[in-house]
Order: structure tokens, then C-alpha cells, then sequence
């Protein structure tokens, strides 16, 4: 029998995960892998990393290369190489190598397309200044490391996930780092006050944040590059980041004539197969099904890369017995200095806009069992659907325990969990590692008081003064650290002091962290009081840092 | 309307918890707490790390007070106070003053018992001796702080999870440890696999472990207390820590005939109320459902107290919108020194002991992305249901990461996932926090695997000259670490080598962690060799702390 030709473009994470599980599954296939870059499987999302100095060889970074997947999986590796045309009828690529320029055909039985995703680089004016950067692989990191060896100061636009690792790892190496972020807020993939933290944290370490504010244009000079701003700020550097979003590199799809989606992205089904049976796709460049809500998503991220190639592989090679990849939830994480933050599913302004009936709620509490010691406070925000309570959506931020939450309700959101169902998680508890009432069961229980009718919430202050604004913290935490406009009242004294109050006219109670404010909207709506809490309190809606001890 | 009367007897998790639950959901109630001992609201599990020295205040660990209750919850707390008879019939409780021996009846309209478990003491000679200690409560723990205090040499009898924190907290405090168990393993509620790093741990620290070790009686001298072992064994020390399991307090239960289990714990409903409906009953006196494979479980830990306080409160005070406990999966965790290991769910030998038909896989990876630095090893092992794919327990052990696979799995587990699910969990990704591909998705990977046929695993190396064993690491570390018994061909040469192996007799694949010898049977079975890889490699099986370089 003729072995089975398969044919990869793009040798990265889908391309190798692909061409990795294919030989697995098939020793006799003849599997080509061409790969445009001089690398193939290298850690992308450690680049950044190896910039700031915290991955000290360039080396581990290249986790493989032609030689040992030659050795280790008998793949025939071609970097240099760039895919230039498909032809379906024949089934057949042309390949260019970059080097001597030659062309030739490679025919396939089936192909892999997983091209990526290049970094976004929108026309203005001085954007070709060779000192305008992006990172997308090893050429692009020695570039900026190149850079950075004679620069004192630099820019980032775009405050997302990789604008914000690079912000810190630039810091890190002394560099003065202006970040620039057309939202008002930074990591606009969270709701924003969930994001305060995180820009405190950036500002605490020196880093100058300029949100809502849009790039026009570079002014170069022989000794700087000057970013222009539309508020008129200028900002000088000696190199640019730029770290606004990535754009599928789809050109050769679209020239095949394969479906493309709204956005650009390569359509596949749920065995990543293209329009095109013999044509799968991964990776980047792909969309796939958005596990929460349903409808296209595309997640530009490793982990779902590397699992879709995988996938593609069982179809081909498997049979039945290959299973469907199920889509994504849109997990993804942050760390800058000491904070982390991040989200799985939906966030509010999403389903806001989606006009989605939602709930939601924010509570804080500390990573592991306070009395422990090195207690860490996590502030965790979860979305749930109004109607089901099943959960759509959480975000985390704190200084320890994030990823740990999140991957705990990206799994709960897997599986449809509800509000009811956060609420008796079994997690693993001694005092090191969490608390025998984990922040995830707390939220599920302030989910579910709020379903019930058991509180009311708000999450900010009214300036209407008919409302009593009551702060139910401890007197000299409440003198020391004051919300304007409330009255203290410290929960302990609330219910000698009702007569205090006014019965007509309506209250909100506040503390640091909204569960003191909670038990005291119960004493007061028992005693005949219309009552709202701050949600998520002080901590999550006025100050990130509010102190929780005099 | 005359106010509700609840009586809550035992004022720690599951009765405090319930009395604060209560109150918030009822101002108006008489709640009345009685507490056996001088404290209520104690952090039991934080008891080991004061005596430790980790915790540094005593007043950390009681974290509230008969005073605080009433300002916060208007509780009428009552300590030193016993309950000695239940009279159903009549609603009440007699109640003995402990300091005073006045006796007297509290009337009811619900009733709580949440007398929680004692240190089991079996009856055997010499066990009288004042030395010889258990821990429950801060006296218990001021207790052990004060022998200590003129102390070189402990025996902790009992290496489950208090016993193992008490092993480590003594050795901090720079005591000679003896640790005795009667199984022939540590923490002998997991697999005894999975526990070979905890006692390698262990023994670096100096703690002199005694396995499979019956002990048969104490010898008082005036500055000893020996220990005797069945083996004939004796061990000397200045005091002795008996942590050899608990016993629930069921007395006052049992009295007032209420529907005990088979093992003694009190027979409680899905909204935690016992034989008689007045009469709630939650925590470690209870036994509950498990949720994994149904039948009666009890799980004497503070999360699910916690949790079952505030069921019994909603059902007695919200009617319809209360909702049932929904019993428990039984996930735990323990850290001794820098590892830590816990389950969640069933273990094998629990499986095999119930006749269920499962699959099990063992994988090893690090806790995040082995490029960045401080990438610490896991060891992960799954069980699922043989037919369906059903998760039933997981089990992790390591320096890092591990409370965040389980919870993980302890999720996965409470909603039915199967290990089709966990290849596609979508886990946070970034390099300080995890892998694209998380160990959790490799067990799945691995599972799937096995299920699909595409390997056979053994789980230890046969004795039989005719199995061919293949060790397929590098030729240095296969020299430097080699496996008796073991013929060494390199993944990377195996195809090249196949000529070199007997096709006529059966091969063992084996390398570190069990993923390349995998790789290298799916090489040899495509050749025609009848396979089977060590699952979870030498470092599950033979060495936990294997080097995975020269």
C-alpha cells in the first residue's frame, strides 16, 4: 500500500501537535512539515520572558527543531520554506524556499493548514520606523532584545495580554515603559473595575498607563521614535512595542477558496476539517464554536491550539474512534509584578451587550485560610445565566490562588454547573492551600442569597442623598480609612443603633469586602429596612488596595 | 408570634456554621449555642502549625468568642456547658454547667447536633500514660506545646493527614520523630504508589518511618513512655501523638435513639435532618452520601461540616428555596515539608476492593511550563469507570500545583465528567501558571488512549526472562540511572534498532515519566511487537525522584 502523504504548513503549536499525534497514529505516513520561520515548535508564550531576563537561555526556548523530530518522530521538517499556493484539484502545494528561491510541487492526500496569527500592525503615519516592534516568534524576540541593548525608555500599545507581560518584563530590565491602551482600562477582556488591580500594580512598578487614548502615528527623530497620541500627549522611546491584537494570516486559505468567517478565520467543523474534506485547519486561524453561548469564536492561544491538531489527527487517522473537538470557553490568564488576573467564559460587558439576561457578583477573600500565614486576598467575580443560574462567566484577580479559581470554574463552566453547584464544590483544603469555605463555594453562596431575594445589591454609590450610606467596618478602620458620604454604624452595634436609621428612606450598606455589609442588609431588611449591598464592597468597586486592618 | 428556640449543641464548624446561618436568615430567633469545651469557632485545622511554630499566636486560631458571636450574631453562646440527655418527647435538652454541675433543661423548636469526632484511643497497656497525647482542641494542642517544650523524642502513632502534619510540625520544632502505621504505606488513603514521595520526604527530614507496624502497648519509665510494636520494635520518646483516626461523638444520639449507621455516625436526610424532624445533625458525627458512586460516606473534615451547617439552616428557616446537600466526593490534601498529596473520589484499591470495573492511568509533567524556571514535577493518577468513561477519583502528588489539580478533578468528578472531557479542558494558560497542555489533559490524553486500544500499560516489571524490557531514555541517563533487567535503546534510534528485538517475545517499554516509552510502543506495535508501556514511567513505579537528566 502507498503510504499515506500528509503535508503540514506551519510548524509551531497546531502544525507540530498535529504532525506529533499523526505519527503516533500512523508510522509508515510520509509527513511533511513546512515551515516558513527558521524554527518550528519553539515556546512562543515564553518569549516574553526571555526578554525580561526570567528564562535566562534563549535555548530553552527551542523546544524542538528538524533534527529531533526527525529522530524522535521521523518528520520531514522544512523551515525556510514558505507555502505559496494550493491546489485542491490536484492536491498539491507549491512550496518556495525562502533561501535559493526555488519552487517546487508537494502533493498530499491530506493537508494541515496552521498558519497563525500575525501581529496587527494598522497603517499610520511613521509606521515602517525600524523601530516599531511586534513579538510573534525568536527573530522578533532577538529584534527587541537587540533594541533594548542600547534604549532607556519604551513604548507598548496595546494593554492586552501580551502588551501587559512585556510592560513588566521591560520594566524588569530597567527600561522607563510607557503603555498605551485605546480602552479605558487595561486587559479590556475583563470588566474593568476587575482590572483596577492589575493597573495599580503596573503604576506601583513606575509604569506610565495612558488609557483611552488612540495611537495616530510615530514622528521618528535620529534618536528616538516618538508616539503621537490623540489627546495630544507625545510619548518618546527609543523602540515601540506594538501589541494591539493578532489577524489570522488566512491568505493562502482565501486564495484556495476555502469558507472563511466573519472575522477572516479559517471555518472548520468539529474535527477541524475545512470546506475542503481533505484540508484541515488549526490553531490561530481558525474559529471554532464557543462553548458558553454557542456562535464562532477564535481563541489565539496554545492551549487550544495544540489540542485542535490533535484532534485533526484522530480524525484522519483515528476513525470513529476520534471525538469531535468541543470548542472553547476562552480561558486566559495574566501575571504582572505580583498580581495575576484573568477570566474563563463570558464577563458582564459581553453578555451586556449581548443583551443577555444575566447575574452576577463579586466576592473577595484570601487564597488560603487567613489565619495561615502569607494569606493572599483574591477578588472573584463570577456571571451566571438569570433564569438557569447556570454559570457563564468568572474573572480573578489577586496575588496568589488565580489560576487555581479560574481553571476550577472553566471547568464548572464546562460542564454546566449552576450557582447551586458552586456551592458545594469539594476543594481541597488544609490551611497552606485554600479554606474550608473556598472563595469559589462564597461566591456560589452570595449567588445564590442574591437569587433567593436575600440581599439586594448595587455596585457603586448612589450621589442621590435620600439613600443612607451605611459603613458597617469597625470604627477606627472606617475613621482611618472613610468612604465619603457614609455613616458608620460597625456591624456589632447595628442593631442597638436602628433607631438610628431611617426607616423611609432606602439604605445601602458597605464594608471592605461586601460580606459584613451582606449580614448587615439582613439584619436591617428583617427589621423593616429597604436595603442594598455593595457588592464585591470597598475592595472591588472603590479602592483594590482598601487596608482590612487599622 | 413567640420567637423560634434553636439549640445548637458544639459550637465549632458545623454548629457554628449553622447557628450564623440561621441568624441571618431569622433575626427574631432565640439561638442558643452550648459548647462542651472552653472555645467556640476554633480553626481545628490550623492546630498542628501553631504547635509547629508556623502560626505564631495562639489568638489566630480562635476566630470567634462567646462575646463576638453576640455582638455579630446574637448568639447566646454557652461554654463549659455538656448536654447529657435529649427528651425528644418534650422538646428539650438537659444541660450540665461544668464548672458549677448545675443542671438544667433547654426547651426547642429545632435542635442541631454537631458534636463533631474524637481522637480514637483504643484500649491497650500503658495507653493511660499522661504522655500519651491526641489532638482535637487548643487545650489538646496546649497540651502538646508543653510537653514538647522539654522534649527531644516524639512517636506519632498513625500516618494519615493529621499525623503526617504532626510528623512535619515536630521535626520543624527540631524533635526526633518516629511515625508508626500499621499499612504498609503513608497516608494509606491513597494508593500506595502515590505516597512513595511523601515518605521519601519524610525520610530526607530525618522522621524514622515504621511501616506496617501494629502497635501493642506503651512502657511508662519515669522519663520515657516507649511504644511497643508488634515486631517487637520499642521506640522511646518524651510523648506520644495518637492520630490514628476518629471516632463520631454519637453518645447523646444514640440515647435519644435516633438512626445511627452501620459504623456508629448519626443516619441524617439530603437537608441533613435525622430519624426525628426536629433534630438536625451536620459534621464529622454525620454520615452523608457519596457522591460518586452513592452509598453511605462520611467525611469527618471542616469544608463539608461547613457546608452541611448552612443546609440545615436553609431548610429550617427557607422553606422551598432551601436546597439539599448533595453529598460528598471526599477530596483532601496534605502537605509534608515541600510536598504535598491528596485525592479526590475513589482510589484504586478502593475500586479493586468494591469489585467495580475501572481503567486507571498514572502521568507525570511539571506544575507549569518546564521552560520557565521553578517548574516543579506532579505526579497525577486517575480512575474512571471501565464502561463509561466516567472520572471516580484522582490522586496528585508533588511539590506544587497539586490542591489545583485536584480541585480540578474534584470538579470534573462532581459533575460526571468522563475522560473524553479532560482532554479538552481549557485550563489557564500562561508560563508562571501552567502548560498548554495541563497534566490534567495529558491523564486524559493517556486514558483515552488506553481505552482507544492505542497502548497496553503494566503497571510493574515482570520477573519473566521472556519479556523484552526496553528502557528508551538517552544513553546517559539510562547509564547513569539504569533499570535492572532493562536492554537501553534510545527513542530516537528505536527505528533504526527495531532488528535488535526478538518479535517472537513480548516487550515493556519504559522510560521517566512513561510518555516517551508510550511514543516508542506506538513505534514497535506498528512494527508487530505486542507492547506494553510503563505506565507513569520509572517515576511512578519504581523511583519518585528519579533524575530526568545526567
Amino acid at each position: 500500500m502507498k503510504p499515506l502523504e500528509i503535508l503540514v504548513i506551519g510548524g509551531v503549536a497546531a502544525g507540530a501537535s498535529f504532525a506529533a499525534r499523526a505519527r503516533r497514529l500512523n508510522e509508515a505516513a510520509h509527513i511533511t512539515v513546512i515551515e516558513r520561520g527558521p524554527d518550528v515548535s519553539f515556546a512562543n508564550c515564553g518569549l516574553p520572558y526571555h526578554i525580561g531576563g526570567e528564562i535566562p537561555t534563549r535555548a530553552a526556548l527551542a523546544v524542538q527543531n528538524p533534527q529531533s523530530l526527525k529522530a524522535l518522530l521521523n518528520l520531514d521538517v522544512r523551515t525556510g520554506c514558505e507555502a505559496i499556493l494550493i491546489d485542491r484539484e490536484a492536491k498539491r502545494v507549491l512550496v518556495r524556499d525562502l533561501a535559493g528561491g526555488n519552487e517546487s510541487w508537494l502533493g498530499y492526500d491530506a493537508l494541515m493548514l496552521a498558519p497563525g496569527a500575525a501581529p496587527l500592525v494598522p497603517p499610520m503615519p511613521g509606521i515602517n520606523d525600524p523601530r516599531i516592534l511586534t513579538l510573534r516568534n525568536l527573530q522578533d524576540m532577538d529584534r527587541i532584545i537587540t533594541a533594548m541593548a542600547r534604549a532607556t525608555r519604551a513604548v507598548v500599545v496595546g494593554a492586552g495580554f501580551i502588551g501587559l507581560e512585556m510592560a513588566e518584563q521591560l520594566c524588569h530590565k530597567g527600561l522607563t515603559v510607557d503603555l498605551v491602551e485605546l480602552q479605558p482600562q487595561v486587559l479590556p477582556q475583563l470588566d474593568a473595575k476587575m482590572t483596577r488591580l492589575l493597573e495599580s500594580e503596573l503604576s506601583a512598578h513606575g509604569i506610565a498607563i495612558h488609557l483611552d487614548e488612540q495611537l495616530t502615528g510615530f514622528t521618528a527623530s535620529e534618536h528616538s521614535v516618538q508616539a503621537n497620541l490623540a489627546s495630544g500627549t507625545a510619548l518618546n522611546a527609543d523602540f515601540v512595542i506594538m501589541s494591539i491584537g493578532v489577524r489570522p494570516e488566512t491568505g493562502l486559505a482565501r486564495e484556495a477558496g476555502l469558507t472563511l468567517g466573519a472575522r477572516g478565520h479559517i471555518v472548520v467543523d468539529a474535527f477541524m476539517r475545512t470546506s475542503d474534506p481533505a484540508i484541515y485547519a488549526a490553531g490561530d486561524a481558525v474559529e471554532t464554536t464557543d462553548r458558553v453561548l454557542g456562535g464562532a469564536i477564535a481563541v489565539p492561544l496554545g492551549g487550544p491550539a495544540n489540542r485542535q491538531g490533535r484532534v485533526a489527527a484522530d480524525h484522519l487517522l483515528l476513525g470513529d474512534k476520534a471525538r469531535p473537538y468541543p470548542g472553547s470557553v476562552g480561558t486566559a490568564i495574566v501575571r504582572a509584578f505580583d498580581i495575576a488576573a484573568g477570566l474563563t467564559g463570558w464577563t458582564e460587558q459581553r453578555l451586556a451587550k449581548a443583551g443577555i439576561a444575566y447575574g452576577t457578583v463579586t466576592v473577595n477573600d484570601n487564597h488560603h485560610a487567613s489565619y495561615y500565614p502569607g494569606a493572599k486576598p483574591i477578588t472573584l467575580k463570577i456571571c451566571w445565566e438569570a433564569e438557569s443560574g447556570r454559570l457563564l462567566g468568572a474573572q480573578a484577580t489577586g496575588g496568589d490562588g488565580i489560576d487555581k479559581r479560574l481553571d476550577v470554574l472553566a471547568t464548572a463552566i464546562t460542564a454546566g454547573m449552576t450557582i447551586d453547584d458552586l456551592c458545594h464544590l469539594e476543594l481541597a483544603y488544609a490551611p497552606p492551600f485554600g479554606s474550608a469555605k473556598d472563595i469559589v463555594n462564597l461566591a456560589g453562596f452570595a449567588a445564590t442569597n442574591l437569587r433567593d431575594g436575600l440581599v439586594r445589591r448595587v455596585d457603586e454609590l448612589p450621589d442621590d442623598p435620600t439613600t443612607q450610606v451605611v459603613d458597617v467596618r469597625g470604627q477606627a478602620l472606617a475613621a482611618a480609612h472613610p468612604v465619603e458620604g457614609a455613616v458608620n454604624i460597625p456591624l456589632t452595634t447595628l442593631r442597638q443603633n436602628l433607631n438610628g436609621l431611617d426607616r423611609d428612606r432606602p439604605v445601602i450598606t458597605l464594608c471592605t469586602a461586601g460580606k459584613m455589609s451582606y449580614f448587615a442588609a439582613r439584619v436591617l431588611s428583617q427589621n423593616g429596612f429597604e436595603v442594598s449591598s455593595l457588592s464585591g464592597g470597598i475592595k472591588a468597586n472603590l479602592d483594590p488596595r482598601v487596608p482590612t486592618k487599622v
